[in-house]
């Protein structure tokens, strides 16, 4: 791809072009070394376009109804007047399907619309090359004019930390009945959250809902707080009536303005930026040491004896160590 | 020195010497080639009898009363048959002292006691740096014959989950008054806690600690619990009068019952100690990558540009990773 095709490319996506938008994304997906040439060509052309965005990530337990959420959050601020992105985050991706997020059928009408663009999660890998391609697309969304980007995670494993480190606030999705549901989510992610909702709140799990967000009120004033002065506030609402909706983004709006612009959500941003810069060099450094032909070799039968006890880590490390830098260089 | 005095030096540890000990983890914190290679043939050598104790992590906010409640706690145990060691993780401690963890000063009567074996944090370094010398000193005491390791940590900053990763439990202490001492608290460390004592339940601040408590209980039933099965039990204590510290010794017990031996202690254990081999590589890779010259000089102007937002992440990595390995080979 010449220079000037790099430069088409950019000016369609500033220009909205959806199609641009896709294939860029798709070029950032992509592994091959002349791709990713392209891409961060791409994005060093468009970085002065990006961060012009509300960057929000959404997690909460199976079964929660995320994607009913998403869609009825996602129209909601399409009529608000908003272009809407929404992203995801999930190592356990393959291809050809399989992830449950981004899933475009299970939110048909939002799919359709036209200020609103839905992609699947970056497929296989590591999560931290998962992150840096979702982190890329949300650049690309930002310069392609879509204002609310949502990055949604399915709320069990990693994940949730390295969404976190994308976007400026997180919203938990919980279910009215508190308790067993839980047992599926990591730890740490309900002191993550900026905002928590309760949904399904309808029908005969109202109340329920009513006292789960009093008692989740409650318990949040006992955690330390993401945002100084900012008690995370504990809402309800029915993805499938709409109630609710409406005040999860007034939240939203709120946290925004005390938060931002200039304030501490561009400190955060700066912070996730270097981060990320660190990310990218400890997984290049990780993959380029798991690559080499004899570590690989010798990882498995280390790692087992360490496991077992009967090796200690330091001393596998330095053997391991010693095969990648070539033992004169052990050290 | 010779392997003989390896064997020596292990002796010693096997036979409970205290010098022994204490020489063997200074050696350990060393970062002299000749030193590393010795603690690391040592702690080949007394492998096999590691392992062999409750492995505690202690936490808390700054003000509650940490010191004082592990050494009343430290006493009990003591009393109770058991041999305990003292560690603790901080990053910000300094050669020449400063550090509030491992005080002697602060436990006197502890620190006195032949039982007992207080150690102040290593200095200096990284995090990960530290860590992996307080798990190698903890593997040593246990060589020596103690049973009940205690690494503590300061509360704030990232040094809870380094320590979560070399426990096999987590211990968290709050205040009475609950609400403004969180501040300072990490996001997170609520929920990594397998035990909650709120201290100082003593004279005015009773009754306050035991609502405190409650209100404690109800919140944690809401967060994912660590362990299945264990809903994260909330005691009070007093470090002062020693009301309470027999009660949480005994849920450690019966901790200890539920997951282990043989158990999720085992697994836990299993899973930390190839953590700990990933950890050692990734911490080598990265300080080879900021020793190199050209790399160091090329950081602070590409760290910088990349938090201004006029540099991608990607693109910093890239001239960083191309400068490390040569450019030649920089994809």
């Amino acid at each position: 791809m010449t220079v000037k095709s790099v430069e088409d490319l950019a000016a369609d996506i500033r220009g909205g072009g959806r199609r641009a938008l896709a294939r860029a994304i798709t070029l950032a997906e992509s592994s091959r070394a002349d791709h990713r040439a392209e891409a961060e060509a791409l994005e060093a052309e468009l970085l002065a376009e990006a961060g012009r965005s509300v960057r929000l990530g959404i997690s909460g337990v199976p079964g929660v109804g995320k994607s009913t959420f998403i869609e009825a959050f996602g129209l909601h601020l399409i009529d608000q007047g908003h272009k809407v992105a929404v992203l995801a985050v999930d190592p356990s991706s393959k291809r050809g399907g399989g992830s449950i997020l981004g899933d475009k059928t299970r939110m048909e009408q939002l799919s359709r619309a036209s200020d609103a663009f839905i992609r699947p999660s970056p497929t296989g890998g590591t999560l931290g090359g998962v992150a840096r391609r979702t982190r890329e697309a949300m650049l690309l969304c930002e310069a392609a004019g879509f204002d609310v980007i949502i990055v949604e995670t399915v709320g069990v494993g990693q994940s949730e930390t390295a969404v976190a480190d994308l976007v400026d606030l997180f919203l938990l999705l919980l279910l009215p009945g508190g308790g067993d549901e839980l047992q599926g989510l990591k730890r740490g992610i309900v002191e993550l959250a900026d905002i928590l909702a309760i949904n399904k709140a309808d029908g005969e799990l109202e109340a329920a809902a009513g006292r789960a967000a009093a008692e989740y009120a409650n318990a949040v004033r006992l955690l330390p707080p993401g945002h100084e002065g900012w008690p995370p506030p504990v809402l309800t609402c029915s993805a499938k009536t709409g109630t609710g909706i409406a005040e999860v983004w007034a939240e939203i709006a709120r946290f925004r303005e005390a938060f931002g612009p200039g304030g501490a959500i561009a400190d955060k941003r700066a912070r996730q930026a270097q981060a990320w810069m660190w990310n990218e060099i400890s997984e290049t450094l990780m993959a380029r040491f798991k690559a080499h032909p004899e570590v690989a070799e010798q990882l498995t039968a280390l790692g087992d004896k360490v496991r077992a006890g009967i090796l200690t880590p330091a001393a596998a490390a330095r053997a391991l160590m010693a095969t990648f830098l070539g033992a004169a260089n052990g050290t």
